[in-house]
């Protein structure tokens, strides 16, 4: 990689701007040679490798932004390396929050992105030009028959994707395996009988010894993805799971949101739910929706919908998948917000409609299809 | 598991204190069925599933404290599930602090924790009743070659780690082999020469795919261990990696600041930098010493401390190991805060000695043998 090749960080930091320019400068060094300002540096140290800090730009709540450019290559090392590069200590510094990243076309060309994206899951499940309608599979405790019958009920009322909950966990292979099993025939036998592909995508979750077996065994059951939590599993991690496989990734924040529920320090949730989730595979991003019992404003989840279409490499657009206190009567914002790319996470709400599940998948299929005549 | 076993999660919330028991009350559904309150629960789920939150109990700063039994059996997935489920969608909720975690004997039974701990550590370097002298080889952009000379001279003035610096990264598993053979022979030398045992720990980073590779390399090389940073490398992907060598393993915070840097949401740091991490079987966890240019307090950091030291299952005792801008004249601070149970982390300030590496080592270490004489 040429030595030129450059990557870009941007953080909004506290002002006045002087003292913003001031961190700039303090991270620069500290995320790469991390030496006191006075070590007596060689030049070609001091001009190639410590980062390049611009002037303190204005932002919002009197906090100002700094894009610092680090030389390419430290970022290497794939994407562990370049999380350590860009929000390594300076996760530790106060009032320090990541809110941009800008990789060269170089860097992006050695990630894969998501397998299928926008465009692979509307052909695998021959939705066109409409959201997608999901929900979890819930409550933890409830049987696996019941758990079946829940995904069966929800396909006949016209549900894309079940997905357990992320509280479904096994914590044994056998139990896993079985439980898996009993889902996908329910899913298969609905599948056939409605003349329609239906998505079940269990959990993938448990030991790390596990997790290849478990993800194999998924796959051999005819299924065609898993729901993953990469803050647990591991972002690279689940990257490489991702990476080495064709699956369909379905991202859940679960673990996340220490990264983004404070606005003065962190990650900017549309960078980490969004390009970082792109980034390491995710076909679907999970984020905890605005009004309903999470921390997210509406711009926010806005923005993780833009960073999941906008361009990046050549990687795949991803689903931006609000979830979270999601009803009925908000399908119209829901609509308007995110428009056809887009896929509607229900869970709770749609269980409890008075006619059950099937009823529930039924009544939201009815309102995308008012707010999507043409899907 | 006996259904009747249960963990126990702490959380800081706001008040005022019903304030803080309805937000309990809904985490304890959150974290298991993750449904509306009005759900149609079985029994059995309402009883033998859902936390059970107990009184608001007043904090610091306004805020109170609730604990929150979660049946044993949920965690039996692993460090995983477990942190999944007591800080799943928790994290993202805004205000939810998680201050302790209780598990059960079982449960701690299945964690194999610390390989070498502190008696280990003090064993395998003859090093009695006096803490540990560490430094971090730097700056990023070193030859190979100063980067063992580094080592050498420090290792020759006393000291005991040497530990590459986390930003020192190679892109390629070959750039990490010649690397690190060459400052590993550097150690071998120095070691036979003074004769008594000297430890350099590589930083075990890279793509996820070749972790195992890299960390036989470092051991094949008769090296002891490695330093690696869990929030980058992944929680329970590191605890594998501990527990399937029996390397020592040297905890860097890297990545990690946003579960802690913010008071009023995350994890207590205590709580991640110390018995998480010590659960993963982390032998070292480094932490931003208060004082220095990062976030936490004094107290913080004792806390920290005495979390490695107190019982936890049959679970070795970590070491603390204080850094972040260490300097020479706070060496009778760091052996009344820290007692002889720990391990100084002096990178800058260390090899920036007007004597070089070899002088700043020895300085640290008389200053250590003064505030412990019996060492």
């Amino acid at each position: 990689m040429p030595a030129s090749e450059r990557l870009t960080a941007v953080y909004e930091l506290p002002g006045p701007p002087e003292e913003a320019e001031r961190l700039a400068r303090l991270i620069s060094f500290e995320e790469t040679v991390e030496v006191p300002l006075d070590f007596p540096l060689p030049n070609a140290i001091r001009d190639g490798i410590v980062g390049k800090p611009g002037p303190a730009v204005a932002a919002r709540d009197g906090r100002f932004r700094v894009a610092i450019d680090f030389p390419a290559a430290l970022a290497e090392g794939g994407l562990g390396t370049l999380l350590n590069l860009v929000f390594g200590n300076a996760s530790i510094w106060p009032g320090v929050r990541l809110v941009d990243l800008r990789l060269t076309e170089d860097l992006l060309s050695r990630f894969k992105g998501p397998n299928h994206g926008v465009d692979g899951l509307r052909r695998m499940l021959g939705a066109k030009g409409r959201p997608l309608l999901a929900t979890a599979l819930k409550p933890m405790g409830t049987s696996d028959a019941d758990l079946a019958a829940t995904a069966a009920a929800f396909f006949r009322g016209g549900g894309d994707i079940a997905k357990d909950d992320q509280n479904i966990v096994d914590g044994s292979f056998v139990h896993f395996r079985t439980r898996v099993s009993r889902i996908a025939e329910a899913t298969a036998r609905e599948s056939a009988r409605l003349g329609r592909p239906c998505l079940y995508l269990p959990h993938l979750s448990g030991p790390q010894e596990e997790l290849e077996a478990r993800l194999d065994f998924v796959l051999k059951e005819g299924l065609r993805g898993v729901l993953i939590c990469p803050a647990i599993v591991g972002l690279d991690q689940t990257r490489r799971l991702a990476e080495s496989r064709s699956a369909v990734i379905m991202a859940h924040p679960s673990f996340s949101g220490a990264f983004y529920a404070d606005r003065s320090h962190g990650i900017e949730p549309s960078l980490y739910l969004g390009t970082m989730t792109r980034l390491l595979g995710a076909d679907v991003t999970v984020f905890p929706n605005a009004g309903g019992r999470f921390a997210l404003t509406p711009d926010e989840c806005r923005a993780i919908a833009a960073r999941c279409a906008e361009p990046l490499g050549r990687l795949a657009p991803a689903w931006p998948s609000p979830g979270g206190g999601m009803s009925l009567d908000r399908a119209p914002e829901l609509a308007r917000d995110f428009g056809p790319d887009a896929l509607w996470l229900v869970g709770g709400r749609l269980l409890m409609s008075p006619g059950g599940p099937e009823a529930g998948a039924r009544a939201f299929r009815d309102a995308i299809a008012r707010a999507f005549p043409e899907g």
